[in-house]
C-alpha cells in the first residue's frame, strides 16, 4: 500500500497558524514524523482558512522540500492553487485531484503531464457525489477515457471512488469497497485506486476502530494507495497485518517492527 | 455473522482437567461468558487428550444446556463421538464437521438429517488439506452434491475452506478470502461458509492482530459464521465495526455497546 500522510493540512489548528505565521519548524516536523511513521508521500494542503492560497502552497512545497525528498501530494480543488505548487517542486508529484468534470480535466491533466505528476482523479461529476457502484464506474470511465484523449499513462492515475462517512452513508460502503475491485476492470493496464481514509469515520465515534475496519477491507478489495493518519500506531498495525494476509508484507515474528524499519 | 465460542475445548488445560474430573462449574462459567460475550453458538471438543471420548462428549453437552439454551456445536473428528452428543442433545445443534471423504459423508448426513442438525463441510479430502482456490472449490461442490444427493437442505449447510497459518501458507490467504466469496455460487440457495479462525495465526506472533485482520476481510468476502475466541474483546470490536461497515449493524454513537447488549 503507498500510504500518503495527511497530517499537512491548514484545517489543523497548529499548521493553519504555522502557515500563516511561516514558522517552517512545525511543518518540518509534521513531515518528518509522518515520514517516519511510513508515509511513502506527504499530503500538502493550505486548509480552508488560508486567504492566499496562491501563496502558502508554493511555501508548503518548499518548506517540506527542505527535509524529505519524498513525493508530494498537492491538495487543492483549486487548479491555480495546484500549478503554484507544481512550479516550485522538485520532488516527485500527485495532483489531487480533478474531477469528472470537463472543465477540470482540462486544465490538471496537461498540467500533470507537463510536471510529469501522477493525478488523483475523484468519481465527481457536477452533479455532485456519486450514489451507487454504477455511478461511480460510469465517472471512473470517464476519467480514463480522457486520460487516454490526452495520452496520460493510465498507470499514473489513482480512481478515488469517494470514501463517505459511515453513520450517513452505510448503504454505499459494499459499493465503495466493490468500486475499488472493479475499478481496476476499466483498462489495461488497469489504473491505480486510492481513497481518503478518515472521511469513513467524520462524525463518528470509534473513529480509529472504523477507519482501520475500512481501511483492511478496502486492502482486500485490492486498494492501491491511501491518505491516511500515520501516527495511529493501531491503524499501521493493522494495515501492516493486511499486507501480511495478503502476501505483500513477508512473515517473520517481528513483522511489525521489520516492516516500520523499511 | 455467526458466532461460535471456541473455548469449551479440551485442549486448554483448565477445561481438560475440568472433563476428566467432571467439573460441570468450569464448563458452565466457560459457557456462560461465551454466550454474554456475544456467542450464538458453542463448540463443543472434548480435546486430543480425552480417553473417552465418547462418554466426555455427551456429558459436555449435558452441562452447557443446563446453562444455556444456545445451539451446541458438536467437535470431533470421529464419527461415534458425534453421534453420542446428538443422542445427548435438546439444544439446536451443528455437527463440526464432515470433510469431503465419502466415508464421513455417508455417517455424518444422515445423522445430521435424523437430528435436525446444522453441518459442517470441510473441503478436506482423503488427499489431505487443499492446496488452493481450485481445490476448494472442487471439494466445496462435491460436498454440496452429496447433500444434494442425501436432500439435505443446502441453507443448513457451512462449507469452510480451511484457514491454514499465515506464518507456513502465506500464499495461500487470497485463495482463502476468495473461497469464502466463491462458495456462494456454487448452488441456489446459496451454502453457508465459515472459518476456524484462529488457525490463522497458530505459531504465529501478534495472534489477536493476525485473528482480526483476517476476520474482518473475510468478512468483507461473505463470511457468515466463525469459531473463535469470543472473549478476545477487540477481535469482537473490529467484528462489530466489519458488521457497521458492511450495513449488517446500524450505526449509533455507541454501536459497539449497541452490539453487546443485543
Amino acid at each position: 500500500m503507498f500510504i500518503i500522510g495527511e497530517l499537512i493540512n491548514g484545517m489543523y489548528e497548529h499548521i493553519g497558524k504555522a502557515i500563516k505565521e511561516r514558522d517552517k519548524s512545525v511543518i518540518q516536523k509534521c513531515a518528518l514524523e509522518q515520514v517516519w511513521a511510513g508515509s511513502d508521500a506527504l499530503d500538502i494542503n493550505c486548509g480552508p482558512a488560508s486567504k492566499k492560497p496562491i501563496e502558502d502552497m508554493p511555501w508548503l512545497v518548499e518548506t517540506v522540500q527542505e527535509v524529505t525528498d519524498k513525493p508530494l501530494v498537492l491538495d487543492s480543488s483549486k487548479p491555480q492553487v495546484i500549478a503554484a505548487g507544481l512550479a516550485a517542486a522538485k520532488n516527485k508529484l500527485i495532483i489531487n485531484s480533478t474531477t469528472a468534470e470537463q472543465g477540470k480535466i482540462d486544465v490538471l491533466l496537461p498540467l500533470a503531464k507537463q510536471y510529469d505528476a501522477k493525478l488523483i482523479g475523484l468519481t465527481i461529476s457536477a452533479k455532485g457525489i456519486p450514489q451507487n457502484k454504477e455511478q461511480r464506474l460510469e465517472l471512473a470511465a470517464a476519467i480514463v477515457a480522457a486520460c487516454s484523449e490526452y495520452e496520460f499513462p493510465i498507470e499514473n492515475l489513482y480512481l478515488d471512488p469517494i470514501v463517505l462517512p459511515v453513520n450517513v452513508a452505510q448503504a454505499q460502503m459494499k459499493d465503495i469497497l466493490d468500486s475499488i475491485n472493479e475499478f481496476k476492470i476499466i483498462s489495461e493496464p488497469p489504473p491505480k485506486t486510492i481513497v481518503g481514509l478518515s472521511n469513513v469515520s467524520q462524525g463518528a465515534c470509534s473513529r480509529s476502530l472504523i477507519n482501520r475496519t475500512f481501511l483492511v477491507m478496502a486492502a482486500a478489495y485490492g486498494l492501491d494507495a491511501a491518505i491516511l493518519d500515520p501516527l495511529d500506531k493501531e491503524l499501521m498495525d493493522a494495515l501492516i497485518s493486511a499486507e501480511l494476509v495478503l502476501n505483500k508484507q513477508i512473515y517473520c515474528d517481528s513483522y511489525l517492527e521489520a516492516y516500520r524499519k523499511k
